[in-house]
């Protein structure tokens, strides 16, 4: 639909040659840590964590609701079935875990942006689910597919972003039954790095694999894992028929999973850092063990996604010091499975792209960086408690993605690096600026922020006084006008519009 | 001069009768941490770095300029001299430093606000220096006396805050010969907290130690530490006769001193991480060693103030990755001197108390806590690169500062944190809202913002749509007018103030 809109205004043979002539953006490669993780939890402590998650499963249980499938599943693999109570042995779910790869490459339509999810890697994508979207100009609105294409694209240019993501803003202007397919079509033509599949019904995730079988050839998904995608458990311990279900059709497709956990503490999970690892350990090992059952081997991440709470007014509040404790454990505990590990991201409560929403977000995107998450999703663009999607937040997050990069390199050692050379030939009271040393290296040593201020005051003051807020308002807009589309082969662009228009034609708009 | 004003504002009597009725205000303890610290170091790399620094010290050598006595102390001690350069055979340096204190009290006038300097503590003050002020209502501009004092109320009443500082603002209005006697002067009396000495001039870091001795009698200060002050080092590898002059007057007292080389990365160390860190530990040796040699046993901090710099602007930049690396790494070299650590803080680039600001000063005071800083000055109020002293900054970063102190709290894991009985209370689908665990715990599990916005997007919309600069705004506003002077002797206060008199009599006023 929007894509027509686009070649509309663009005309369709000047569109393909703009294609066929883009130039491709710088993208970093994603992170592959050389620094240790930060680690909170003593082997004591996550020795009682670990026994006690057992605990709850074997004790209390999970449901598995509205799912006869997943119940006969599970009372073959040897759990004890009372209705939709799922009660697990203890180290049963722990033994199916076993089966998931600890690492896996999932591919993208262009090679050179292939991710590998596991390991000492980071991948970083961006925000996922907003109804809203929020710029300096517009203010707070729904958001619209035309806003959802506008993410993608700044995805695409994003520097630090190696994930193209999924629901970067929900496209509340089309039919709930049908905004999936726009969404993938957008995620696939607009970009051309590794994106996610629709997890809100079952046959659109079958959609995502079927979209994926034509951009990426049908014996090549069979074979490899081309879309990462993200199933929620409705903490606390309840799997729905409906994420279940994507994750049935993802897991016999050898698409990846994130399990995860969400948890507003205090209200989905008991209100200490303890009981609530304890929980998301639980909850994890159930549904990563489920989606072994559905194909042993299948690739899944262990996610967790995890708030304080404002006990005041019942808020979810982001970046605080028990999130991140959270975060650290259940790092050190993903590892002890041998399992991928996704946590933390842009996570904030401020309304604005202020003060507030930038403390929060640094607080959480450093302990992501340093409790060894693999996966990073809302890695930029999330606003007001993940109800907005922010432009000028995301490009902004997207900026100190920089900063984790180049955070992740440690710290160089060699020769050139211990800078003997260049002390002795300062010496004391001399200056650096124009050495040797610093010559041969100034350009690749400090890592240099695409958007921050660092003029002179006067020079600030004389250009607008501008804030945070309003330089990224403008690069946004830059972006946005210097947007070149990744190639693409016209017979697979075809067959995905036509896999589109055919779906959209085979059942009526659902707006609920 | 200004208490004078504020008296005469208020009445005498009245004054004297609020003081003596004053409520205390809840001031936290200084951290103590129960978590690890992050170390990105291998035992290789830091032996590289101290074989090189020794190596700096003994064949480059540092230069004590204009004073001979410190000359003729290092010649005492076995080091090479040539004119004002001091070469240091390869060892002696660190075998000085062996008598400074791994850690040290410094005493308050309120004994119940004194804080322990070293081991795994972390003890927080405000921002030291800048020339400028900006509020909200006043935007930027110079410092003046009265705003010395608000700050200094301010960080009295702030909850997270140790220390109240030094020159929280330059008092530009005063001269320059003069103004330590007020600031002194307004530590004394406005706030209980401990505070930081006069290094502008040895006469001035004598009047500090007069004053203290009013403060808290001759015998008290002779035996104890009541005084921390920031010697900075002429990096590269310059000691000034100001700066070793203040620090020979608080070494002989027995009053504890930061040594701390100040580098812009690449202008005045080498443009490397491992450079920079060698010239930080050669220079830190040096002036620790000097402090020994003044007064063995005197308490000491090694100090690391390290920014990068923007290449194209020569601007120094902070909340870098490189400043993290640097201060990971300056840590971990302090603790195998087994001496106190300063570094890190509020540190931000940005002209406004902005995004910018914010991530920059969340990513700085992050690595602060995880490096193992004892001391951090700056930790909040700092703005635009040190030249200016922010008032919604700094009640912004004071309220941050209570996620580091939760934070370095560390996971408790006790029977009631295991939460187990909760996790059965409440079961699959159910919430914990209500449970007896969420209700015996909710009020001390998680860290509550005093100034951040969390509340429904329509009652903030209703409320103005304030960013976090406009609520910081009202705090400040709220915090001075609910201030209340701490208690005094009056004897003492009248001594104090007899002595600033007598002294601002003695000579004529400069403003050079």
């Amino acid at each position: 639909m929007s894509e027509r809109a686009r070649r509309g205004r663009g005309g369709g043979g000047a569109a393909r040659r703009a294609e066929r002539s883009a130039v491709s953006f710088e993208t970093a490669k994603f992170i592959e840590r050389n620094i240790p993780n930060f680690e909170v939890l003593t082997e004591e402590a996550l020795q009682i964590i670990e026994h006690n998650a057992e605990t709850v499963l074997e004790e209390i249980g999970v449901n598995f609701i509205n799912n006869p499938g997943a119940i006969a599943r599970w009372r073959e693999a040897g759990a004890d079935i009372t209705g939709e109570r799922v009660r697990i042995p203890r180290g049963l779910a722990r033994k199916l875990c076993a089966t998931a790869p600890s690492s896996f490459t999932q591919h993208a339509r262009n090679p050179a942006r292939n991710v590998e999810v596991g390991g000492n890697n980071l991948v970083l994508a961006p925000v996922y689910g907003p109804p809203f979207v929020r710029d300096a100009a517009g203010g707070r609105r729904y958001a619209t597919m035309a806003d959802f294409n506008k993410f993608v694209k700044l995805g695409y240019m994003s520097k630090w972003l190696h994930h193209s993501g999924g629901t970067v803003c929900e496209p509340t202007d089309l039919p709930v039954n049908k905004r999936h397919l726009d969404m993938l079509h957008a995620h696939m033509t607009l970009s051309d790095k590794p994106f996610m599949g629709s997890v809100t019904e079952p046959s659109r995730a079958q959609d995502s694999v079927d979209m994926c079988k034509i951009l990426f050839g049908e014996d090549f998904v069979a074979q490899n894992t081309v879309m990462t995608s993200l199933i929620n458990i409705n903490s606390p311990m309840v799997f729905d028929d409906v994420m279940m279900g994507a994750l049935e059709v993802y897991a016999q497709n050898n698409q990846a999973c994130i399990v995860s956990p969400f948890i507003v503490g205090g209200a989905m999970a008991p209100v200490s850092v303890a009981g609530t690892l304890t929980q998301v350990l639980a909850e994890t090992l159930a549904g990563i063990a489920y989606s072994q059952l559905c194909k042993p081997g299948a690739p899944v991440i262990m996610g967790a996604f995890v708030t304080s709470i404002d006990m005041n007014s019942g808020a979810p509040t982001f970046g605080t010091p028990e999130a991140a404790h959270i975060t650290y454990g259940a790092g050190q505990l993903a590892r002890r499975l041998n399992l991928p590990y996704r946590s933390a991201g842009s996570f904030c409560g401020s309304k604005l792209p202020d003060a507030q929403a930038a403390y929060e977000t640094a607080n959480s995107l450093n302990m992501g960086l340093l409790s060894g998450v693999n996966f990073m999703l809302h890695a930029c663009g999330w606003l007001e408690g993940g109800l907005v999607s922010s432009f000028e937040k995301f490009v902004m997050d997207a900026d100190q993605l920089g900063v984790l990069h180049h955070l992740a390199k440690g710290i160089e050692m060699d020769e050139n690096a211990q800078a003997m050379d260049a002390i002795r030939e300062v010496g004391p009271g001399g200056h650096y600026l124009g050495c040797a040393h610093t010559q041969a290296n100034f350009k690749s040593a400090f890592w240099k922020s695409d958007l921050l201020d660092y003029k002179p005051f006067e020079t600030w003051e004389d250009e607008g006084a501008r804030d945070t807020q309003a330089l990224a308002a403008l690069r946004v807009e830059k972006m946005l006008a210097t947007y070149q589309q990744p190639d693409m082969d016209p017979s697979i662009r075809e067959a995905l519009d036509a896999f589109v228009a055919q779906k959209k034609l085979s059942e009526p708009d659902s707006f609920m």
